[in-house]
């Protein structure tokens, strides 16, 4: 599927809700541990996915319109405020994630994106020359990439729990 | 982790929730495609969660309290219905796994399962003996493992929209 503002927009939208809804209200058995050594915890994951509001996707945008490929984006740093994050409930987390995207949102559609931006051109740090829609596809996909994530953490929990069954559910088994 | 009824309630009370609010609104474009073929849509998947309940999950607990691991549990169908589902909008079955979940949980608190419970066997017609709590572990991870398919079966359409990045989204290449 190509990228485009009005398929891309609804998921943007509904991930958040997902996640709050997923896990806002579940017991610290869950959100507050990992799968092993340097591995994140559910808390961590949103605390992540807040940080990528603030730091990473809206203000990629502005710095590719502002300077085209000519200048890098900043590096993000991708555990930025977890030691922050941790002392706070997890429902606040949530909730913050939610009204951070709806504010992304807003500030998406006022800068009413044409096709022709869409291709425009930026400089990754690592990739060199990227477009505009491109970063923008990565925006849904790192959503859904972390949704996934989350769903798998909590699954891995019950690894042992499953008996037999762990034979149907790769996503107990630990990631080659 | 061990299995405990009182950690495995609020995910199974979240996930139809979760579900909803992922997919419930999402266009056509996500939910009516899939990973390739012999896959399923996001559609069929929501299609076989509901089958889930009333075929599977609290009928399997009932079917082991009645006859221990006397007599197998019925086999499970697990594209049944299908082609009734696809004629139904997806966010008229999004909301009815929620309803049918949401009956699930409160028939199995009407069971009132002790710890005992819980070690007690049935037989599954493929693994053999099996417990009781292994049974409903799986019911929760099974959640789980269709919520992280739902989000790959979206991420895998932005394959080649994500440009470079897909160097650091696993999601999007196919399974191996």
């Amino acid at each position: 599927m190509q990228f485009d503002l009005n398929t891309a927009r609804p998921v943007l939208a509904s991930t958040p809700a997902a996640v709050e809804a997923l896990v806002g209200e579940l017991p610290a058995d869950w959100t507050e541990v990992n799968e092993g050594p340097g591995t994140w915890t559910v808390h961590e994951v949103v605390a992540h996915l807040i940080h990528g509001e603030r730091a990473d996707w809206i203000p990629r945008v502005r710095h590719l319109i502002e300077f085209g490929a000519s200048r890098p984006f900043p590096p993000f740093d991708r555990t930025f405020g977890f030691a922050e994050a941790r002392e706070r409930p997890l429902g606040e987390l949530t909730r913050e994630f939610v009204r951070c995207r709806a504010a992304s949102l807003e500030a998406l559609a006022s800068l009413h994106l044409t096709n022709e931006d869409l291709a425009r051109e930026g400089r990754h740090p690592e990739f060199g020359v990227v477009q505009l829609s491109q970063h923008l596809a990565t925006w849904v996909v790192h959503d859904l990439t972390h949704l996934s994530q989350i769903a798998r953490i909590m699954a891995v929990q019950y690894r042992q729990a499953v008996g037999p069954w762990s034979a149907y559910l790769r996503i107990v088994r630990p990631i080659t």
